[in-house]
């Protein structure tokens, strides 16, 4: 699509049904381009005009909304994390129609990819009993992925350099791919859908494995010049803190990532922590020594968003991530820490949680097939 | 003037004299928009259309070129100190075609005002002289300024709050007034015309009596959704740092401003320093303990940096301000602290140092005249 139409198509995604006349005011297109732009779309089928019975005047013609046709085609994401792949299966409106859960035998790729190839020809049997064609594939995945290139740089939970991932699955499977980071494809989904909805600046700080975080300014998501940005999980707050896999001390993701508090948890217990959940168990059963731990990973995150929101000052900061579980825990830490780091006016930012189960982030990664889909992601590709 | 006209006009102030093609090109609009873009400017003569004569071919047509006729309008920019007031007179393309310094006796409004006033008459007169109307006048100043207000709500080092500013100064000169952040101002000037050209993402950080930071992120100024951004120097670094008038301790500002080093130089040779030029002199004459200062501040600048670079990854960071005086003593520490802190692909991004001397402020401040004379900065304003 050209720009204008797929400004107006992701606009309806977000906002429809609109009036032609909404259309124009919320893109800044003239009635003359939405025209041009809804036209060539509606002859495909993807979006439809016609009157809202419900909200028919007593009197007077009743206005013309316009809206995306969510049935004319399907998209799947896949989000990959160490243990699992999660599918979906999602409508042109990234309504999710079917999900999958399948558990990964090893983080290698040759464990893998056949078992996202074998995903997907399981929802593409599944697609076909909708008798709408899937139209393209996401896949999320964390670390430093080239989005245009399809190129997964760096991986470190999956221990993956250079994979060609976009080339390899879109040969096994037929269908075109879009790779991208996986909280990146989650901000996309934020911001269509979710809490970012109608915000031109807002941030998503997810925590779990590791720290991540989605930056949208002026509207669009942030990729950085170099395929690097929002990279809170390794600000080194402190340099006489725990050694980070990135090689400084300190970092966020050193403090405040799972695997940093239950190794943190375990060298307090003395090793007799099998994992998270048991981590958790032992501070909520009121050992203080293992709820410090907790504070300070809250304290972590508050500051490094303090910093992010100094930095950005956007009108809202979401926090998701399984890490969540823990929040009862990290909760008065982050909001102590914020308040103390936030500069001025900044600490107006409002700040919020918001949890977000695989599926969304899969629903992300089937988000960015539709970007590619529309053309909507070009800017971001092209970066 | 329309948003279409505005962005025409801005392209070509930064990369005219254009062909209508490469306009359309750079803009992104179709030919019969920049057409309708390009038409009014030149009836109102701030656009002029013609053959440029050096690049004539041998053979063929030549190619007409539009650009911007920067005698059609006159532009008054102020950049306010806490010492001075530096004021320019520019052109439509905003060329300084004369430039003013008046010492402040106060710094309180009822002593700055008058002077600005004062000032502003003087260059009034001169512009006389040129036979063309000032069309505007760009008053820029550090510290948390609402532009759409035009009101100073908060300057540190002038000790102002809410100063409605624009009214004050509109109503003794009787042009209209536009008021923002000093270092914003600085930002739009480098976009437009310094090192910023042609670059979508990059961070100006100013370092001098405070620690400024102005970001342009997707091709457009970040202003903070409550006003404030780019606060890199109030980034608590160092928890056992020094206060910082913020409240917090360790601060960037509170390590590497000027105040902050002769702060600290003063305190290790028992008081015997009387300015920064004197701090300088030490710390050139191989005082160790001085030297370690600038080398502290140094790495607290490139740790901020780096940080800014981890969430934002911007193509360029351009290191400007007073503080450059004493860049020999701290570029080392620059360096290596952000190399130690830019996260992976991030430490690839081009750190730059540029000399701008206040003249150069004051044209930023005549730059976002220019933006609300043609409506360039209107998103800005809004937010």
């Amino acid at each position: 699509m050209p720009p204008a139409a797929s400004l107006v198509f992701t606009t309806l995604l977000s906002h429809g049904p609109l009036t032609r006349a909404e259309v124009g005011r919320r893109t800044k297109l003239s009635p003359a381009a939405v025209t041009k732009a809804v036209r060539p779309l509606m002859e495909l089928g993807y979006l439809v005009e016609g009157v809202d019975e419900e909200a028919r005047p007593a009197v007077g013609r009743p206005a013309n909304l316009v809206w995306v046709d969510g049935g004319r085609a399907l998209f799947i994401g896949i989000k990959v994390t160490g243990d699992e792949i999660i599918a979906v299966l999602a409508d042109l409106c990234c309504r999710i129609r079917m999900s999958r859960h399948v558990p990964l035998r090893g983080r290698e790729p040759e464990a893998v990819l056949p078992a996202i190839t074998a995903l997907v020809q399981e929802l593409l049997t599944e697609a076909d009993g909708f008798g709408v064609p899937v139209r393209g594939l996401g896949i999320a995945i964390s670390g430093d992925v080239d989005r245009a290139d399809g190129v997964v740089r760096y991986s470190p939970f999956l221990e993956w350099r250079d994979v060609p991932l976009a080339e390899m699955t879109g040969t096994a499977t037929g269908l075109p791919v879009t790779v991208d980071n996986d909280v990146r494809a989650l901000t996309v989904a934020e911001h269509w859908f979710g809490a970012g909805v109608g915000l031109s600046d807002f941030a998503l700080v997810t925590v779990g494995a590791g720290i991540g975080c989605g930056l949208v300014v002026h509207g669009r998501v942030v990729s950085g010049a170099h395929g690097v940005a929002g990279e809170v999980g390794h600000l080194s707050l402190d340099p006489l803190g725990p050694l980070c896999h990135c090689g400084n001390r300190g970092c966020v993701e050193a403090i405040a990532a799972d695997p940093a508090i239950l190794r943190a948890v375990r060298a307090v217990t003395g090793g007799q922590v099998a994992d998270t959940a048991e981590a958790l168990a032992l501070a909520h059963g009121a050992d203080a020594v293992v709820r410090g731990i907790y504070t300070r990973a809250g304290e972590a995150i508050g500051k490094a968003i303090g910093f992010l929101v100094n930095i950005l000052g956007p009108q809202r900061v979401i926090i998701s991530g399984e890490g969540l579980a823990a929040y009862d825990l990290v909760a008065e830490g982050i909001r102590e820490a914020f308040a103390a780091s936030a500069f001025g006016t900044a600490a107006r930012c409002d700040v919020v949680t918001r949890p977000l189960p695989f599926e969304e982030w899969a629903r992300g990664a089937a988000a960015t097939a539709i970007q590619s889909f529309t053309g909507s992601g070009r800017s971001e590709e092209s970066r």
